[in-house]
């Protein structure tokens, strides 16, 4: 089975406090191809207006949120589920990144196994009873000073992790196909030439080191700030000579 | 020079349209400890309340957010920059997924350059005008039959892959420092406006095309066979009107 025939993963929300947060968390998970959503007594009404308004939409994932009247009611499906926690526990469990957790449920997918993420209220997180029942930890690595995340962005990351591995193709487009060593030296030696006729290197040794300077600039394809400036002297050279002729008509 | 006493990426919002949008992707930002937010144009007033509700806290990213007036002088100082698109555009870029720009990000950043996000207006986007300032493109993978990730979302993708990475980066090698932003910036601009007073486009039309083409070819440092045969056409036209001037002296 492959991951993109396989069921996603759900999303369950446990004690969730507010509505909102579950309409952003739907629209978030609908973005990376997860539909399923269940709620673990919420603390708001069902449905709820505020969550379709933040939801923008995401109707193929609201119009099929579960409500569940407690924490195992929600699993009775679930093979392996993932806790999404914030902070470090005493739980004697696995603590993986969010990437990690992803590739984990990708694999499991395939074979056949629903995978459950499981994410706290906003203000408490998860009990320790309630992390209890994960097969694994994920911590969203995050600033020391400052972590912040809330709930329907902690699912966006964990959404996202799972989309990367979903959706992500190998179909990026071919780029163009650089100019041949020919036509580059083409370019060179007409620039040269050019600038040999309007004396812009002033004295032989100045040609042979700037010269080489614009050689390697085309070649190389990247400009440092002095290669920026000879361009631009170049340029001023050249464009000088019309701009003399344009003032003598 | 450690990736974690290197300077961050900076975020620039291109054209914003709603201050809350700020405010959320500030908050964003310093959970994976980014702090520098700059906001080219935007259609709302600095500082701004419902920007500063949006950032929960964020204050250390919020007392430093730079206002530019366009997007050239929000780029003075970045030497890579890296564009969030949904699109598909006709530009020749390469496409990375945001892991693979947080790493060359992290990467550069420990070499000493300063690194750009960039994000488009909410509703519209980046121009290809805009689009094309970047050394690639980003696009977020998400399912092709719901795709409305919002600004802060986009950029909280961002942030978090650059914080998953910020951790354990590796030392490279330092390679010669590119032009800046700035620096390239001007080479076009100089360029165009001297093309300008020859007449080199002819029509509005071909200046449109032709000037996205010499941006792009500037900027992405690597040319085509066609973009050999156009920089040889813009120094034979400069170049004819020195060449006028010496027969008529």
């Amino acid at each position: 089975m492959r991951a993109d025939t396989a069921l996603p993963p759900v999303v369950i929300l446990c004690r969730p406090q507010i509505g909102e947060n579950a309409g952003s968390a739907a629209r978030a998970m609908l973005n990376f191809g997860l539909t399923e959503l269940r709620l673990v007594a919420p603390e708001f009404g069902w449905p709820n207006a505020k969550a379709v308004a933040a939801a923008s939409g995401a109707s193929a994932v609201m119009n099929a949120v579960r409500i569940a009247r407690d924490l195992p009611a929600a699993l009775d499906d679930i093979h392996h589920l993932y806790a999404l926690t914030a902070r470090r526990r005493e739980l004697l469990k696995p603590v993986l990144a969010p990437g990690e957790a992803a590739a984990r449920a990708v694999e499991l997918a395939g074979q056949g196994r629903r995978v459950g993420f499981l994410f706290g209220a906003e203000r408490t997180g998860l009990t320790n009873d309630e992390a209890a029942l994960a097969d694994a930890l994920v911590t969203i690595p995050t600033n020391p000073a400052f972590s912040s995340l809330n709930l329907a962005q902690s699912v966006l990351v964990m959404a996202y992790e799972w989309g990367v591995r979903r959706w992500t193709s190998k179909t990026s487009p071919p780029l163009p196909k650089p100019a041949s060593k020919a036509e580059v030296q083409g370019l060179i030696d007409h620039l040269l030439a050019e600038l040999d006729a309007i004396d812009f290197f002033r004295a032989t040794d100045r040609r042979v080191s700037l010269s080489l300077m614009i050689a390697q600039m085309i070649e190389r394809r990247a400009m440092t700030p002095a290669e920026v400036d000879l361009m631009r002297g170049i340029i001023r050279d050249l464009a000088g000579g019309r701009r003399a002729r344009r003032d003598q008509a």
